[in-house]
C-alpha cells in the first residue's frame, strides 16, 4: 500500500492507495467518529461494490445505513442531494456519521457536499472508483451540486479524512472512462512532471491493460503531483490554473457539442493538443514537442482533435468560461513538455489558427 | 455609534450598533470586496426597509442585484434558497459579489446559507432586522434550512464579514416579534451576567417603549455575552450549552402545540421559568429567586406559563430534543439567577413537578 498525505491548511489527511482497500474496515475504521456511518453509492456502483464494503465494515462492528442514488451527472443536482439528507434524517443519524461515499466524482462531490451541510457538518471518508476521481477529486476538497444555470455553482471546500483509492475497483470501469480518466494523468506529465511523462510514454500499455502496480502507481504520482499545486495555492490564485491544461478549451467542446455528448477526459485531450499547438505558435513548442503530445493521448485512445465547430465558435465559448479574467483570454499553455505556463496575451488570430488546425 | 468585535479562531468581525446605519454606505462599503452586491430581503421587510439600503448603495456606486423572498419561517426551505441561486445565476453574480442579508433570522438563516455555498464561498454581510437576529444570529456563524424532518439540519458554519445593527429597524417590529426577542435578551442576564439582568430591570419600560439608546444598549450587550460564550466554545461542547437556557422545555411546547403557534422566544420565556422552578426545587434557587425571574418575563409581555399539554408529554417531547444524550435529560439551569449550569441528574420526578407547577 502507497501513501499520500495531502497537506493543508486547515487539516491534513491521507489517501491510501492499494489493492484490496475496500475489504480492509482496519484502514477505515480508525477514521470513523464513532461506529455509526452511512456509505452513499449510486445504482452502477452498487452491484459492483458495496458488497465487499458492506460485509468488511458490518464485520468490524460498524453500523450501516445505505444511500443509493441514481447514476449520471444530469442526477447531480438538489432533489438527489436531498435524498441524502432524507435517509440520513430518517435513519436518524447524527452529527458523528461518518458519510463515505463510493462512487465516481458524481457520488464524490455530492456526497462530500452533503457531508459538508448536514447539520452543518460531519465527517466525511471518499472511496473514489473512477480514475478521474482517483487523480483529480481525491484532492482538493471541492464539492458541488449543478444549477439548472451552471455547473458546479452551489458546493463547499470540505476535505475528507481519509481518501481510500482501491485500485481494484478499476477493474470493473467501463474502458471510454479508464481512457478519459488518463486524459488528466497525463495533464501532471504535461504541465509539471516530466519524469512522470516519460513513464507514461513507457507504461501507458500497461495502465490500458489495467495492470493494478501501473495503476497504482499513476494514481500515486497524480495526487502528489496535484496535492503540490493545491497545497501551493489553495486560494486558486496562481498555479493552481495550471490544472485547467486543454480545459478552457475543452469546456467549449463540452458546451458546443452540448454537455455529455464528449466525456470531460475526452474534450480535455483534443484541448490539450490546440493549446499544444498555440504554445508552438507562439515560439515555446517545437512540432516535434506538439507531436509528442498529440502521440501519447492518442495512444491512450483518446481524441487529438476537436469538433469542427468553427473557431469563431470555440473562441465564443471560451469567453463564457470562468477562466475570462477582464475580457482577456487567460490561457494555460505549454513553455516546455513538462512545463505549464498561465499565459494571457495570445492573439485572437493565433488562437483561431491553433483551433482550426485541430479540428476533424 | 457601538462597536462589538466577534473574535473567532478563523476570522473576526465587527458589528456596529448604531441608528440611520441602513443610510450609512461608508459603514458598509469598506466590507464588500467589490462594488458589485446582491441584496436578499423579504416581501415583508423589502417596502419597509429596502429603499433606504439601496439608494445609499446606488450612491455609493455599488451595482446591485436585488432579490425579494416570500416571507415566513416556512419559506426556509430550499426552493426558497434555490430562488437566491436563480437570482445571482441570472444576474451572473461572480465569487467576488457580496450577499447582504436584510431582514430577521430566517433571512439572514437563508442568505448565510447562499453565501456559503455559491460558487463555494462568496462574502456575506449582514442586517439583522428583528431583536432576536439581533442578539442571537448576529454571532456564531450559523446558517441554515430546514428540512421536512427537522429544522434547521441542513447549513453551514459561515461568518460575515461584517454585521451592520440598525437599531432604527426595530421601530417597525411587531410588538410581539419585539417581546419574543426579549426573552433572548433577558437569557443573558440570567446565565452569566447579573449586572446586564440589573440593568435591563430598571430599563424594561424604555426597552418596551422601543428607546433607540436603551435598545443599542441591549443589543450591544448580548452580543458581547454571546460573542464571550461562542468564542470560548466554539465547538458546542460546553460553555455553549448555556445559551440553550428554557430551550429544551421550549422545544417541548413549540413541538407540542406544532412549530408557529408559538413564537420561539414566547416558547423560551416559559420554558426559562420552568428552568428555574426545577432548580428551586434541587435546592438552587430560592423562592424569591424563581419570582424574579418570573417577574421580569412577565413585564417584557411573555408567557411564565406553558401550554397544559401533560408532564409525560413534555418529557417525552423533550428527550426527542437534539440536545439529549445518552438517554439522560441535560437541561441548562440556574445556579445563581446570573449563573446558569449544565445539569444531567435532575429526576424525572422533579422535572415533572416543575412542569406541572408552571403549567396554564
Ligand atoms: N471535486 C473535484 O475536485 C472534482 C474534480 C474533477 C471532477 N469532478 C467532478 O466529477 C464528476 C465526474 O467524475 P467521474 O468521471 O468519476 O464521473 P461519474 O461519477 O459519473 O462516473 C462515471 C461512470 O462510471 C460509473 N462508475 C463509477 N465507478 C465505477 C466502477 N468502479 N466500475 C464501473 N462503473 C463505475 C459511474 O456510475 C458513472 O456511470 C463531475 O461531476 C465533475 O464535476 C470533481
Ligand atoms: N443563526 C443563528 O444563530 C440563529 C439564532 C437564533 C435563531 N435563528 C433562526 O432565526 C429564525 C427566527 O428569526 P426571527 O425571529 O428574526 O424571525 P423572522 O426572520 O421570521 O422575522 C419575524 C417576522 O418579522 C418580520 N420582520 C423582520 N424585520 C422586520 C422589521 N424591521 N419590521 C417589521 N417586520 C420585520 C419578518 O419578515 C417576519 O415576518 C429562525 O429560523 C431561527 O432558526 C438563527
Ligand atoms: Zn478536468
Ligand atoms: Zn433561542
Amino acid at each position: 500500500m502507497r501513501t499520500v498525505n495531502v497537506a493543508l491548511a486547515e487539516r491534513s489527511y491521507p489517501i491510501r492507495i492499494g489493492r484490496g482497500l475496500l475489504a480492509s474496515a482496519d484502514l477505515l475504521v480508525p477514521s470513523l467518529k464513532t461506529s455509526r456511518a452511512a456509505i452513499v453509492t449510486n445504482e452502477v456502483v452498487a452491484p459492483l461494490h458495496l458488497a465487499t464494503l458492506r460485509d468488511s465494515l458490518k464485520a468490524a462492528g460498524v453500523s450501516l445505513t445505505e444511500i443509493v442514488l441514481p447514476d449520471g451527472e444530469a442526477h447531480k443536482d438538489w432533489p438527489t442531494l436531498n435524498l441524502i439528507f432524507d435517509g440520513l434524517l430518517g435513519a436518524r443519524c447524527e452529527r458523528s456519521t461518518t458519510l463515505i461515499a463510493l462512487g465516481g466524482g458524481v457520488i464524490g462531490d455530492m456526497t462530500g457536499f452533503a457531508a459538508a451541510t448536514y447539520q452543518r457538518g460531519v465527517p466525511f471518508i471518499q472511496i473514489p472508483t473512477t480514475l478521474l476521481s482517483l487523480v483529480d477529486s481525491s484532492v482538493g476538497g471541492k464539492t458541488a451540486i449543478n444549477h439548472p444555470l451552471g455547473k458546479n455553482m452551489i458546493g463547499a471546500f470540505y476535505q475528507p479524512r481519509l481518501v481510500l483509492a482501491d485500485i481494484d475497483t478499476l477493474q470493473t470501469l467501463p474502458e471510454q472512462e479508464l481512457k478519459a480518466g488518463l486524459a488528466e494523468v497525463i495533464k501532471y506529465g504535461f504541465i509539471r512532471d516530466l519524469p512522470f511523462l516519460e513513464w507514461l510514454e513507457a507504461n501507458l500499455d500497461a495502465l490500458l491493460a489495467r495492470d493494478p502496480a501501473a495503476l497504482a502507481y499513476a494514481v500515486e504520482r497524480s495526487c502528489i503531483n496535484k496535492a503540490e499545486v493545491v497545497a501551493a495555492d489553495e486560494t486558486e490564485q496562481g498555479e493552481r490554473a495550471l490544472l485547467n491544461l486543454g480545459h478552457t478549451f475543452g469546456h467549449a467542446i463540452e458546451a458546443g457539442l452540448g454537455f455529455g455528448v464528449w466525456l470531460h477526459g475526452e474534450a480535455v485531450a483534443a484541448g490539450t493538443v490546440m493549446a499544444a499547438e498555440l504554445s508552438a505558435r507562439l515560439g515555446m513548442l517545437s512540432s516535434a514537442d506538439v507531436t509528442r503530445v498529440r502521440r501519447i493521448l492518442e495512444r491512450a485512445g483518446l481524441p487529438s482533435v476537436g469538433p469542427r465547430l468553427g473557431a469563431d465558435r470555440y473562441i465564443e465559448l471560451m469567453r463564457h468560461d470562468k477562466k475570462v479574467e477582464a475580457g482577456r483570454l487567460r490561457l494555460i499553455l505549454l513553455q516546455q513538455v513538462g512545463q505549464g505556463i498561465i499565459y494571457d496575451s495570445a492573439s485572437l488570430e493565433d488562437i483561431a489558427a491553433a483551433i482550426d488546425s485541430c479540428c476533424a
